[in-house]
């Protein structure tokens, strides 16, 4: 990173922000001009806020999703449905999924997906605890929704071997065309399985 | 800005971080869960390092630069020219300039343009200590590099006027076809600038 004639402070916020994903070092400096020129507005409360969610959030002992709560406002939530267990890869699918509205039970945060040239194991995700919490009474259904890449479904295999014995239905999230998505741009994958899983219209 | 089932500390961590150039509401959540999962290598160094750079960082006396140092590193540097004072817009704009690396004068910052639209005027920019400068024993050359824009010009004009009767010579940057720009691809404005300007081969 080229330094600016700003000095080491400068520096070393830039080089901080140029970590953050979406921002590179360009932009960075963008970032840092435009939190000095409002330091009490936006470059305190920002430093604060990063210390305060620091501190203050952290993962669920249950599921593992992020809260400043726990157990977290999602487990917490009597209106919502113990008996179905939604797993995802990481709080930024449960993020996604609830800003969809479509799920009314609990969920699982894996931490991650099985990924051997990273060298994450099973050992490295939250499996084990889900596996307790499957077992326990009144699960009905696991609806996995890991990513339909190669490592996300190598793990919901595992997963669903893991669970092999409780009894409790396994379900997966369904290919397809994406709503208001056109045809040709889709990948023949999920063409072929958006033909195959076709239902009555 | 939707609200995230994470509790409000960080939900107000995505808000401020969404008001960054560069960052809107969805990268502001990705870089938020990013940072949450590195809290000692990157959450709390950079809340450090924005509590630091706001503390320390400050506008330079003499140039209105931004340094932790005041008089700023370039006002301080007996190597550099004092006779000659590059006039730019902002402290980014300086450092775009020290990246090329080809003046070795100081710099004066004159912190934004001439904006009836906005409601700035000659008052709001630092121009009468620029004049103040100006009028210093030793100075040769003002050389204004504000933006070639309609604001960026009426401002050079400004400043000029200001500066009559200091007897200093006031130069501009020149107008011209980019290092490695191809012709079709500018816009008339430089291309007339670029031929009118031309010069022996
Ligand atoms: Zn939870
Ligand atoms: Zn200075």
């Amino acid at each position: 990173m080229q330094k600016t004639p700003a000095g080491p402070e400068l520096d070393h916020l830039i080089k901080l922000l140029s970590g953050l994903p979406g921002l590179g070092p360009r932009s960075a400096k963008r970032a840092a001009l435009y939190l000095l020129k409002r330091r009490e507005q936006m470059m305190e409360p920002l430093a604060a806020a990063l210390h305060d969610a620091a501190e203050k959030v952290v993962p669920c002992d249950v599921c593992g999703n992020w809260d400043s709560r726990n157990p977290c406002a999602i487990c917490s939530d009597p209106e919502r449905d113990d008996g179905t267990i939604c797993v995802v890869q990481d709080v930024a699918d449960l993020w996604a999924l609830e800003r969809a509205g479509a799920h009314r039970g609990k969920y699982h945060v894996l931490g991650g997906v099985i990924s051997p040239l990273d060298g994450i194991g099973p050992d490295d995700l939250n499996i084990a605890s889900l596996a307790q919490r499957a077992s326990a009474a009144g699960i009905k259904e696991i609806i996995l929704a890991t990513a339909a890449t190669v490592d996300g479904q190598t793990t919901a295999h595992y997963v669903t071997d893991r669970l092999d014995g409780t009894g409790v239905e396994v379900t997966r999230l369904s290919h397809g065309v994406p709503v208001g998505g056109e045809l040709d741009y889709l990948d023949e994958g999920t063409l072929a399985a958006a033909l195959k899983a076709r239902r009555p219209f």
